[in-house]
């Protein structure tokens, strides 16, 4: 009722911008959230030419669609993670160049600078993205991961983002972490060290996504109450536990979209997200930002789905009240 | 009641045997299970002389004290492990060397084997270990793991078990790896791969220790009933999860004993494991091994703990029915 | 479907009464459930001119809407309440006169029997309402409060009220309490209770309000199923539980809105009440009157609230089936 | 959305057959699941001259219905079951007869292979009904039935529905099974037994209804898991538990639509029955046949329940996705 | 505590009864409910020979055991029961003589009013048992079942009861009922209906069994307190819903024991009675009687599982208050 | 095992101290928390003479039993309360006086302050106690309580104790408030509010009993951890919730032992209170003190239940972990 609703372009890669910009025109979404691969929004081309920012400006306002923010988790992934094989799959050729991990790093932190830079000359005060991290594969402690070592991730990726945030604040950007498993922070007491790490920078937050905390039986209403002048940008998005006393909730090794699976994710409004206590939460926080819809369900088709998420969201977004109840007993 | 219950010695390394041996006889339990490391028990001095094993079954017995198994998680780990600093805190310098991963791999490896021959020597017919895994670290998903690359794992671990597997069958002594999140199966869909992987090669099952399924929302019941015949040893530890909205079950990257943990061990009885349905699933399999307690809770002296968990196991044990009670209507 | 759905003006007496009826016409409800304060429904100009109800009348005629009762919960707070400074602010000053405890009671008890005479004038049978009590403020028994000084309490509340019912019998018009913490019943046990120290008057029975039930844990189908015959009236109302374990369900002192709480309002659908057992009950009641929302939730926009109320219960109410199924199977 | 859904006309037999398909064609719905009694679809008619059937098929035509499936769940029943009073009511007078136990249920078999080749003749490829069962009142052990007892009602069931079933694949129909209290199967393992009594006939499969399974507390989606090529035709149908502690499961010798009752029939969505899983099941089952409200709730009028039936199934019925997500990640 | 323990031989009929007192003495029991099968407690023989009850009161005494009741659930239940070939095996041949249905009910009638008659001779005035029930196997509606039919049952019930009933007044003995699927009476609902009957016949009560209402999700504590003058004796006898989604609360047809089924016996302490507030409610309701463990646990040890049992249940048996808490306050 | 456990004598001071010690002394307890009333500990006649505290001290030291706090609830509830009749039965004549409120109240503040002094020449360093509030009868806000009301209430409690506490202070003794509905502190947030209102006044703190925190949903773990240097004693006690759809969890006027009543005071062990997690909670915050029984249970014989507590709690209080279990593995 209040917020735009945007749909992010990850999971439509697959499409070109313009054949999905029409159809989510059509749908009635009040926006996109343009993600920096495929060819949604590319970073390198929007720094080289004027014209490539305002060619996709003009297509979006085609399609009768605003932008608030744009993404690159992909290249953010990048910067603090050990590197692998999988991670050239993610990353642009000009990234990923000879695959050496340690320049892969610097590449890519690189490629964020240039995120900010091009988010400013694109429109958007908001990039969203993942940040890495050189100690998510010491989670589980065996053999034992010492305090020490975890301290020392912390560090590497306050020394590895802190001149990124630089340059965001320079450009009048923030950037959004998506709090998520795999990352620096992927819950309260996470996010608590990684601010604490980066000083509490202030180009720094988060794009709460509650479908990674759901599983992790975090209650996101409490992760907004704690950082609410963090939350830079909202995604919706859901997930659902199905364990069955065979399965782990550590997912087994198994694929999405796989029914044993011991958790999974779903379209927004058929998982154990609670929308209510959300928007209550972001209507105190006072966040006016988009609510982004990111949709991923291996069981349904992406199109049905996308339109029943937005016409949920819509219907569960409303306005705070202005009326003090009691007062009206007083003529 | 029935079954011996006897102590694991990992967590009492910091005490010699002779003087642990001592207390634990004075305790009232009916043996020991020990670790390959500390002084409890030396793969390579047992290999070197027959001296050694007699000392040491001499000790075990003069405190009135059973042995059933030995075990050998740390240099188990090692054998398909990624490794890292981390590891050379675990291994004895032999087995390290120089540190280069590919040779400590088959370093360990090698101690494995030896460890079969060294149990056989001792007279037990159960080793009880980790297996380490190469995909365990890319369990969440991101970047995408494919099940190319889970796949890839489950045969690594099929190349480097199956000639280790192959000398205990020669020995007659059967490995039970301990399931558990950082090996290569930790819930029941895990164990039926990693035994598909090894083309249910005979000498290998499994030590249940249902402290590390109960926080994964794992049923033991279940698993006990899944592979009645590959329970070849089982531990009594218990875990319990303590989420209270803020923090993830996936532990936050906190130390065990934090309070802020979305889980923890603690001491048996005190945790989530329901006793009395894993007895009778024991009973059902069959198992007539020892229920060995391996006692870890950071909230608790564990001189007191210890005796206590041996009270409830030995009140949990119970012997199965003999009657069918319908035929007592029948004069 | 079935029940006309009005709208209780209590909360919405900021408002002049033109003014609201006109939006609420215009949103799609029946009717209305006109307050006793604000210049919604004023018994003493009722009772001084037939012009005031007809004017009424008029205006609500106008706006398609019907009426079904009024509801005077101010005034009759003040019959059986120890009278402090709160009261003053709920009270018309002719009530409050002086302010001394006991005519400020008796005043109060004569308006409500004004109250009955001007709802016969305004032609509804049904006068909605709070008691008041003297042994609430007692409620948790420290120092001692003994079964002699709550059964005081409720004859004190037989003695004020009867004379009050007598002259709403005349009248042809019933009273009827909104079960509700504060007042001398808030749960089936104290209603019993108060029905008994009435010696069942048959003028006096429930407006019942399920969102006073659902945070104290009461079954709201349980309360229809036990009074049947003494439903005179319906509230569509709803509430939440939101403990969290530092919270106390009796709310620690912090107002309605503050996320803390243990239990807060919300608007109707997004709490704790189940709607379709509540109307099953209903049904199986015979219970033929309005169903009438009164909308109070301190975190969403009252206009846009109550209009989704509105949606939410005609979606819920529906007739009881007059096929007995197992006939059909016989042709 | 995705797949035809009918509506079942058991609960109608009062109503005329043109009546009732005047009145589903208007209410929207695909087509019609015709009950083999009252006028609906009469199997001796049917194979006593041709006019019957085209006269039924151009009825349904004209409302714009189509048909999938045909009903005798009434003269199944009597195939296996012991013969007393209560069925001589669901039954037409020349199966009955004289009433004698033995020819009853010879008839009824001889019907039901009828029914088979009257289907053709309709041109529907699935039978639904129920088998009847010599050994479901025996249910509860006491005086103790033995698995010798048990053995005997799964012979005597096979022995009675092979011959049947053969006549069902003569004709290339396939007899499902409503999977109930009161039957053959009425849980996995039942089934699971049916199944091997039966040699896993071809022509024998499930006519899922997941509203006897819900108050039993199986999982629907366990049970298509379990039997994905067995699923021959589904039924939407809800039920649900209300259990206060006086009550018991076993329904207390109560009626449908008395409160008391510990679980009854409601309106598909206010039950127990989680959809969302249930169509998923479907999906990953392959099941393209239609979803066949069956409407009972005796708290509820059913012209009102049926229509919101039809746009609840709708709402929660959707495609399988065709998109794998991690794909689109890369470019 | 303060109550006597005694241990009921029914399911121990398989030892004489002799050999069975001396361990029941011996492990510490208070006495014994002697079954009338087996060698236990004879009708015929102790209405033939007073030297029959004065030999059994001589062996009880020498072990220091007491009795206060005997059973006879095996001839009650063919009182009223549809008579098939599993009632041979629960009955005397005297009883069931022929096998023609109405003459074992007629013998079985008779039978019971001799245990009337034994139990008086032997010296106590409480027998417990079973009443069988005609409309038990009706149980399910399907065909459907009227409430006419029921009602019949009913009848039949009162009518073969009360003649057998006044014989227990007679003798100064009463009857109790263990209430029980299976029985006339299984819930709250059925035990009222079974009580208005009979007229509320004096000499009719329960025998409580807690077990047997468990697993219907019954409250034994609302069952005390709806009849507390009815409660004659009562069982310690616990039970376990042990539900997977797969299997079914009316158990499968699978054997108690089958770790498959959806519930079944365990010892007591094991299952899902909760026995403080069942003690609670006991010492409410006056009960001063014994509590007799009946123990049925096909997966423990019988000797060493009712030794258990008599521990726990003497831990949780306490007397009620006799201090008014708050009257200490006052000097 | 740790700590002493004390039995706090206020629910036995029908009985002469005397009398008590000895009992408590042969039940095995370590020492007595004397209450302020009956002839336990008498405030005037400690101040007056010296002989009465070395007299009590003896008595004690006979009975082998230590003593560590003292209790004044019953005066400290009058200090801030509104004061009506109930209040006599609680105080000595000489603080209830003509029983003028504002009389009363300074009369009582002038007791506490000499408890202070009394408590030291006794030679105990806490003071347990109530402190009343003004603003608990307005708990439930109808008529609207507003915050400056509530505000009002916090003042009026600090304006108050403020000068109790200094001269608690210049005693060296502490006060330790029993958080508890009535009392100006209920819950976290009421108790962070009472401590800001005395600007952390170091004379204050709790005495932590959670059977007043279960019932209200709070759990006493996040209590301590909250507060953890503010803990200065513990009773153990506990109660139990007791909901059934009919009654309230605010207690339907119904006294203690009711088995009506939403939630009811049990014998430690019997309740809600989760004491493994208390225990490792007071061990975390370094408590040091005493765990002191305060039974109340109008359901069970006092004597017995005290015993039984008494073996409860120590089986339940165990020591800290000294050891760091990974620091086993490495040797």
């Amino acid at each position: 009722m209040t917020r735009p609703v945007t749909l992010f372009t990850g999971q439509w890669a697959d499409l070109p911008l313009e054949t999905l910009a029409k159809k989510v025109g059509a749908w009635g979404f009040d926006g996109l959230e343009l993600a920096c691969w495929g060819d949604h929004f590319e970073v390198d081309k929007a720094l080289e030419s004027d014209g490539y920012v305002r060619a996709k400006r003009a297509l979006l306002e085609q399609c009768n669609l605003k932008f608030f923010a744009i993404s690159n988790h992909l290249v953010g992934q990048c910067v603090c993670d050990p590197i692998d094989e999988r991670h050239k799959s993610i990353l642009p050729a000009r990234v990923w160049g000879d695959g050496d991990p340690e320049g892969v790093r610097q590449r890519a932190a690189e490629e964020m600078r240039n995120t900010a830079r091009a988010a400013r000359l694109f429109g958007v005060n908001v990039v969203n993205g993942f940040t890495g991290s050189s100690v998510w594969a010491k989670l589980y402690f065996f053999p034992p991961t010492s305090q020490k070592d975890i301290d020392a991730g912390y560090q590497d990726f306050a020394a590895r983002w802190l001149p990124i945030l630089d340059v965001f604040q320079a450009e009048g950007v923030r950037f959004a972490l998506e709090v998520h498993p795999t990352e620096i922070a992927y819950d309260i007491y996470t996010s608590q060290r990684a601010l604490k790490a980066l000083n509490h920078h202030p180009s720094f937050g988060f794009n709460l996504d509650p479908s990674h905390l759901a599983h992790q039986f975090l209650n996101p209403v409490f992760f907004i109450d704690e950082f609410p002048d963090r939350i830079f940008h909202v995604h919706v998005k859901d997930s659902r536990v199905q364990l069955n006393g065979r399965n782990s909730i550590l997912s087994s090794h198994l694929d999405f979209g796989d029914p044993r699976r011991g958790w999974d994710f779903v379209s927004p409004g058929h998982g154990d997200v609670k929308w209510d206590p959300f928007i209550r939460a972001l209507n105190r926080a006072g966040y006016q930002g988009p609510l982004s819809i990111e949709w991923e369900d291996s069981g349904m088709d992406r199109e049905y789905g996308v339109q029943e998420a937005l016409r949920m969201i819509r219907g569960q977004d409303f306005a705070p009240s202005s009326v003090a109840f009691d007062a009206a007993f007083a003529k």
